[in-house]
């Protein structure tokens, strides 16, 4: 048991969190939550997605989300990139992170980016290769990595070998998403053990969904490996459990709450953060879905 | 690190929950929800309190719910005692078990039950001892483990002493509550470490609430300890986090949706739970606060 002296959240809110928010959240909004998020001492968040408009229309804006954030120097703002032209795009935003996205079902990459796992390496080979050479810093995402919605169970195997191939390729992070949120402790930490086999702890990230409340005792059990680098979306958008499609991201709030209580330093400012929960919260209509926001919001009400 | 093969969850829905919420649930609908209970496996209902109705007016049907219950051997369905009148009301009611409750918190026992936390105990004594000679188990609840609402911190060196004189006198049993539910995991493992020293670990419950999210992450670590008996409550009665006074039980549901990821044992049917959760929500007017229910009741909808 080695826990983190120091964690960094890499807040998703702005993008996986609001493109699975039913709720269509203005340029200017999404703008100001980053820069509430970005107030309060976060230091990698999630800005866009240089997808096709068609494909997830909810950030088509992205280029202009990219263009009026006031950027800041310790701050990273990683945008998602499926191809060369969404690269293009990134580097006109001047983005100087990127993210790809590998799933770790067969089923779901085919359903999901209508590619096999195989392919989809293939198409990011040259994203990566050419990012990098620009100085651009890539992050990978592997998705379904305890669970598909499809196949249900998920080799670690699997996992294992696309963290490796990512990993090679030149991503700095992987980031490890339990998209459907079945995932347990004692398989989280199997499946985190056996990635740590080819991708240094420092180098993995968590990505845990609540869709079955089990995302603080999955990280728990992670960080109890060392694992420094968390996912998790201010007032967990696109965590709305009563929303179709709800994707269920852990709430930034829940993990800082629990961290604050381990003495794991993440330089994030609680009551700020709340005040940007409490913002996007009002915009798209409904309380947090944080069980540390509402509580901490209901005793400043009194 | 020694988790325990099997564990047996203390469902305190049909009491501490149904105590704690809005609605007024009649007696029919109480102990329909105990056979459904019990249906699902549960070992241990807790099933009233004969405390008096002017304190507790939802608990003052509790000898009629003890009446109708259709009581099976192996299931057991402890009622909350505060002194002699309610043991003798208790015992007119034929119950096997009971428990009495302390506070960690000497601000916390004079507003909950205007005593200081010396003379409660003081006032248990006799009700244990009568109790135990009358061949009754006896549950001691310690509230307010991990913080008070009055006075913030806990001495774990009070809930060691307390827990320490509740079991010395005879409590089968130490449930150790996170009343307000501002424990993390490390301090949940210290405070559970330090009981451990006065009561055996297999003497030990953990009664955890998730009003702040932690309750899943605590559980997982004191069960690291070995800890085998978890109060949650179905449906997470009690803890609808918009309703005032929510005292925010950990929902059953999601205990249980972790165990079985880590195939410890219960004995607990999860579809039978998930009906017991949909009939309580049902009647008390709002989804269940537990994600694995929200989640897999949507999934049955399809």
């Amino acid at each position: 048991m080695t826990f983190p002296n120091s964690v960094r959240i890499v807040d998703v809110g702005p993008r996986d969190g609001l493109q699975n928010e039913p709720a269509d959240v203005s340029t200017v909004n999404r703008v100001e939550l980053i820069h509430k998020l970005q107030d309060a001492g976060l230091k990698s968040i999630e800005a866009g997605s240089f997808t096709s408009p068609r494909w997830v229309p909810k950030m088509a804006d992205t280029g202009e989300v990219m263009d009026r954030i006031k950027r800041r120097n310790d701050v990273s703002y990683p945008v998602l990139v499926p191809n060369i032209k969404g690269l293009e795009a990134a580097l006109a935003a001047d983005a100087r992170e990127i993210a790809v996205f590998a799933a770790a079902s067969e089923t779901f990459s085919q359903k999901n980016i209508n590619c096999s796992i195989a392919e989809s390496i293939g198409r990011f080979m040259p994203v990566v290769t050419r990012a990098i050479s620009e100085g651009i810093k890539v992050r990978g995402y592997i998705s379904c990595v305890l669970g598909c919605p499809y196949e249900g169970d998920v080799s670690i195997t699997n996992v294992r070998r696309i963290s490796s191939t990512l990993f090679d390729m030149g991503c700095y992070e992987i980031s490890l998403g339990d998209t459907i949120g079945t995932g347990t402790p004692e398989k989280s930490v199997q499946m985190v053990d056996a990635v740590s086999e080819v991708v240094p702890v420092p180098n993995i990230a968590v990505h845990f969904h609540d869709t079955y409340g089990q995302a603080l005792a999955n990280i728990y059990a992670t960080l109890q490996l060392g694992v420094s680098v968390i996912d998790a979306s201010v007032a967990g958008l696109g965590g709305c459990p009563y929303a179709k499609g709800a994707t269920g991201n852990v709430a930034t709030e829940d993990v800082l709450y629990m961290l604050e209580g381990m003495n794991i330093e993440t330089g994030i400012d609680f009551s700020k953060l709340l005040s940007a929960s409490a913002f996007i919260s009002d915009i798209v209509g409904r309380p947090p879905q944080s069980r540390a926001a509402n509580a901490l919001l209901k005793k400043q009400l009194g």
